[in-house]
């Protein structure tokens, strides 16, 4: 059996195909393009007949994945992150079985490295020298040291408002980084611009058919670690939101290759900030796109994004899921961020923590119906993001006595 | 089959025993506790009878764990780490087989989490209500976010230059935060006399028996993932130098119950940086403990130990194994920094840079001979040591053309 199913690209939009053995980036139409596998190579078998179990992390799936060789795969042991039993906060928001999966335990940190891990690798299949992104933070870090474990020279642009520590990520894998004085869009235009003028790989969300790929496999993870009892809902911080077109797009290959019991699937929520929630807008009027939110702002700024190329394809995945969309406030998010801290030990980015505020919301709409099983996507680590925590500790001189420690609260 | 085949606590210096079922701190002697399991109710069964080889995650090993009840397990999906090849750093250091084990991929960014995770589901057994600790930031980190999730009271005390990150995961997780104008040393004290005062369980380094049986099962992983491939030298950054302790353990637990196959373990080579390398000077002089270091500094915080309280045991490991100790400077833990960064794409804290500056320098020396496999043991995350990454990016316009991004060093 070959390394990998993949079978050829395809268009949603126009239903134009593409070889990959090609550099691609999007349909002639304008559209992403996806990756099609030879699903009917593989029926019959049963799944862990085409899981690499022994693999702990997401090549575990290399035969639905769209490296054709084995030694393209440039890999820093990204993925099957754990699923976090949170008993507390569930207690608290009226939803015992509530789990959040933890992408904060993957290289760089955040989720964006299993796109890396797959885009890159295939890059790297494909002969890729060079490639331009413009990014919020974590996708430039991700991609940039995943480029120096591939010898790929990497161009990121990123807002002067992204987290901080991303610019150090960048730098520190050789990448050549820029920041602008502006959004996601406006990096998106310089590197649309230099894509255009010097032929390098546009590894833009969505503009490359795989780092989809790599997101996807989130979504196999869930299905195999809840294995017969798929979760309810999956509530996902919706940016880009490549995240949750790729969970959708593995539920579909497993239903299609007869690995989900039941007709059961999940309904997908996508999580957006208040004040950037074109994807909650344009689902509440029950549009097939959404439209650019001028002046979007958010202390979540992976979700910062004003109008995502992949809109129709999440947009997609709620409907079909019978799923929804739903915007947080800045406040719901911080006081969420504090109390899962609180509650269950876990430092987890705003992003995750805007999950956790809609899980809460839906609760109490009775959208979340009592008994249901939650899975809340953290797609990145708290500490990326220090300025969220703000302290003033007490310092003590060497040879002080234990009095200055305040234990009045102790006895609680 | 019980969930844990603990026995009882011993003295490795005095051969006083203790019960686990009671809480205990250090002997009567002054020396730390160890825990000894029953093995010989193990032996003659297969490795993989006794791994709970489902659980992706340290608990894997909970049959040589110290807790006793599974509902006392408080965990966050931590362990079963990566082994990354480091070929290209390799190449460049005469080591082919060159390995980092990645510890950056664990719950709080660092390895610390291991200790917390089975420190404080032990201390929840025992019905712990309150701890103190002093840290270098990523052990109180740990220890807090573990409490927290365990519900016990905890009081936090690290020196004002310890990783500023380090004092927000404390601060989120609602514990006790307390700076001091010092070294750990200093910190020590007072959490001595915290301790003394109000009856606090102590959870400072090998004062509670339980911190060095999570850090184990770093051994226990290795020897799993490289099975029949022992590693010929594992590298470890010592501060105060539980990891090396607990790893060599688990060799000689292995040992025992017949599950390494032939006579070969690896040689363990205690790292610390020049200024601060009390473990290396008594090497050198062939003692058996160490001596106060003065004025220690060193920017690999983590490892910024003056005199650990189980240098005996280090040192012990080190002599047993064939190994050695030595000390890496400012500049080489800089320099190896930034290699493996720009060579393989892992943006690593120095503590881990020092291990590969260290294998640099063995391998010159021709300690580490040929073709010998080397595993360097990464603690934890650069993400969390921003200040190692200087930088001075390029700040763009809106609008601006791609005309002023640098391409000139991409046709390399």
């Amino acid at each position: 059996m070959s390394y990998s199913s993949i079978s050829h690209l395809f268009c949603p939009k126009c239903n134009s195909t593409y070889d990959d053995h090609k550099v691609n980036q999007l349909c002639s139409c304008g559209s992403p393009l996806l990756v099609e596998y030879d699903l009917d190579s593989l029926k019959g078998k049963e799944r862990n007949e085409v899981i690499d179990t022994e693999r702990h992390d997401l090549w575990r799936y290399h035969q639905l994945l769209p490296v054709r060789e084995p030694e393209h795969v440039v890999s820093l042991g990204e993925g099957l992150t754990p699923v976090i039993p949170m008993g507390s906060m569930g207690e608290k928001m009226g939803i015992p079985q509530l789990f959040m999966k933890d992408e904060g335990m993957v290289p760089t940190g955040s989720f964006k490295a299993r796109g890396a891990a797959v885009g890159v690798s295939k890059a790297k299949e494909l002969g890729i020298k060079a490639l331009a992104m413009p990014t919020n933070g974590n996708a430039g870090a991700a991609w940039s040291l995943y480029s120096a474990r591939a010898g790929i020279d990497s161009y990121i642009i990123m807002p002067v408002d992204a987290p901080p520590i991303t610019r150090k990520e960048v730098a520190i894998s050789g990448s050549h980084l820029y920041l602008v004085n502006g959004l996601i869009s406006d990096a998106g235009k310089i590197v649309g611009e230099l894509v255009k003028e010097r032929g390098f790989y546009d590894a833009s969300t969505l503009k490359e058919p795989y780092r989809i790929e790599g997101k996807k496999t989130m979504g196999y993870e869930l299905l195999e670690q809840f294995d017969n009892n798929i979760p309810d809902v999956i509530l996902y911080p919706t940016g880009g939101g490549v995240g949750l077109i790729g969970i959708y797009k593995a539920i579909k290959e497993w239903q299609e290759l007869g690995w989900i019991k039941g007709d059961k699937i999940p309904r997908l929520v996508a999580v957006q900030a208040e004040g950037c929630a074109p994807i909650v807008k344009a689902w509440e009027e029950r549009k097939t796109e959404s439209v650019f939110w001028e002046n979007s702002e958010t202390a979540a700024f992976g979700i910062n994004v004003p109008k995502a190329i992949g809109d129709f394809l999440v947009l997609d995945a709620i409907y079909k899921t019978d799923g929804c969309a739903i915007a947080v406030s800045e406040d719901e998010i911080k006081q969420a961020h504090s109390d899962v801290a609180h509650l269950e030990g876990t430092f987890i980015c705003p992003e995750g923590a805007a999950t956790f505020a809609a899980a809460k919301t839906l609760r109490e709409k009775n959208w979340i119906k009592e008994g249901e099983s939650v899975v809340c996507l953290n797609t990145g680590q708290g500490i990326k993001y220090p300025e969220m925590v703000e302290i003033d500790p007490t310092v003590l001189e060497k040879g002080d006595s234990a009095g200055k420690i305040d234990v009045s609260t102790v006895l609680k």
